[in-house]
């Protein structure tokens, strides 16, 4: 169950993706092949003083950047520690595959490389909102701004398969985000979907709006890609925006910074639970491999902790249940 | 420049409603009427011991309720509050209107009474968000789940419109809401209103992602009704969230809740700026009149706020404006 970890995907790479491959094979005993230029890798390694057991380097010449064109430089640089990551989960020398690199060119490289599972219309990427104790995930986050009802039935279908299945969670609800509660409201798309739904083979709870993802009524909440990006990107900067201001409000008098001190254990651990680091990594769903992506601003911890959710994933029966769901 | 005020409208009224109408009239001098059934309002205001000067009652028999089915509930109550002040507002008797009531209600009335200015394809709701000193403008936020590109670039108008004139900002910014920066990212929809927005005579600044939008970079965020709404929501419910889990964290332990004490009017000021009753009132805009709508859950001093908002607007020729735009 050796899982492939993109060495050069990320803003704090490579040094907190080695630190985090380590975490990984110290505490949850996991077999990591980290995939990269051999030499970057290798002085990273030594400076936490390791020699590899447990930990191999895959060579890549190449790293695309956060910022390239995701197709163009997927294309362009064939030996790009993506593209050779991917190809050991092609060939089944990976189980998984981690990356905390450019979203699009992991996208664009599991399509690639990996293909569709067969019958799966479009693959989507999912994100885990801090909100219960599983959490809740929302898809599609971004694969997809354009869609056709069907598209978001099999979200629907790959997101309860998710849940179950690497979420731990029995029988997911799944509840479509929509800008009201009954099946006649919304968009003409979504109350097409909403009717497909219904007569779908999930756990299917109705609409929900967006001011009630957080409350936990629904384990698995379904959207296009660009209704996703947004909400979830628009949900992240108003918590940046409120600890920012927390911490304003806290250091704007010297009593208000004496009593803060006293509660920054309990802020932190806040501040922690909101971060998207937390759960670590989110699955691209419906390619035909398993494919993680962490957090563009992933710590060693935050890459731990995807790297537990690919081992999850590729030892769940996830992509065989995702396949069979086409096959219905 | 008598402000209509729909006494039967929101989650706390007539309570909160008529406090908000004798606050304003105390605080800001607006000449106030009350709409809405004249027992129930004058025995409200005896609560107070007010003879009312500078605030009257105009009698309506009926309410529309917060989960009346709108367009039905307007065209069957011709009698309820709100319709018998946007009939003030249409016969000049009002200034404008403010409404803490079924938002839908409000809109299909608007519609109704007022129609829409001539040349405005579709109204828009807006809200502001408290990122910045002056407040960001998003629209629409839930009046058209669906729609047409020249649509948007009306909202991008009447909303430069808004800020300029009643929120104070010069020659405003307005950013497309999209899930990428460059003009070729996103749905295809937004694309095309990209394309048309750089040629629209407003101060575009080009497309804003969602994690963007609380770092002030624009003044006016310009979106449909779908992806607006779920926005909105999502950002008051992650809010909620997080005091929720902050009041939780910070009585957790008994130090904790003796330096929380000591915090406890930093923390309420904080949330206070993210309540959206802080800016009370959003506008409707592309409607043939002024049109605020106050927060479901307003309490007196949002209604005050709301009551500011309107008279601002009133005062502030945005109305003539729009109505200019559409003649370009």
């Amino acid at each position: 169950m050796l899982i492939a970890l993109d060495a050069m995907g990320g803003d704090h790479a490579p040094a907190e993706i080695v630190a985090g491959a380590l975490l990984a094979r110290n505490e949850l005993g996991i077999e990591i092949a980290l995939v990269g230029p051999r030499e970057i890798i290798a002085a990273e390694l030594a400076r936490h003083g390791e020699t590899p057991t447990g930990i191999e380097i895959i060579h890549a010449s190449e790293a695309i950047a956060m910022d390239e064109h995701p197709a163009q430089a997927v294309r362009s640089k064939r030996d790009a520690s993506i593209n050779v990551a991917m190809g050991m989960v092609k060939r089944g020398v990976a189980s998984s595959f981690v990356s905390a690199g450019n979203t699009g060119a992991v996208m664009a490289s599991a399509l690639m490389t990996l293909g569709r599972v067969h019958g799966i219309e479009r693959p989507a990427l999912g994100t885990i909102a801090p909100y219960t104790e599983t959490g809740v995930l929302v898809l599609d986050v971004g694969a997809n701004a354009d869609v056709k009802p069907n598209y978001l039935v099999q979200f629907a279908q790959m997101g309860s398969v998710y849940a179950e299945r690497v979420m731990g969670v029995r029988n997911p609800r799944v509840a479509l985000l929509n800008i009201g509660g009954e099946e006649t409201k919304g968009s003409e798309l979504m109350q097409d979907v909403h009717g497909r739904l219904s007569k779908a083979n999930i756990n299917f709870v109705g609409n929900i709006e967006g001011g009630e993802v957080h409350n936990g009524r629904a384990d698995v909440v379904v959207t296009d890609g660009f209704t996703g990006n947004v909400a979830v990107k628009v949900t992240e900067g108003a918590a940046d925006f409120i600890f920012h201001e927390l911490r304003g409000a806290l250091t704007s008098k010297l009593r208000y910074k004496l009593a803060a001190l006293v509660l920054k254990p309990a802020l932190l651990q806040l501040r922690e639970k909101m971060d998207p680091g937390t759960y670590g990594g989110v699955p691209l769903l419906g390619v035909n491999g398993v494919v993680i992506i962490a957090h563009g601003a992933s710590d060693a911890r935050a890459v731990r902790n995807a790297l537990h959710a690919a081992n999850e994933a590729a030892s769940s029966g996830m992509l065989d249940a995702i396949r069979s769901l086409a096959k219905r």
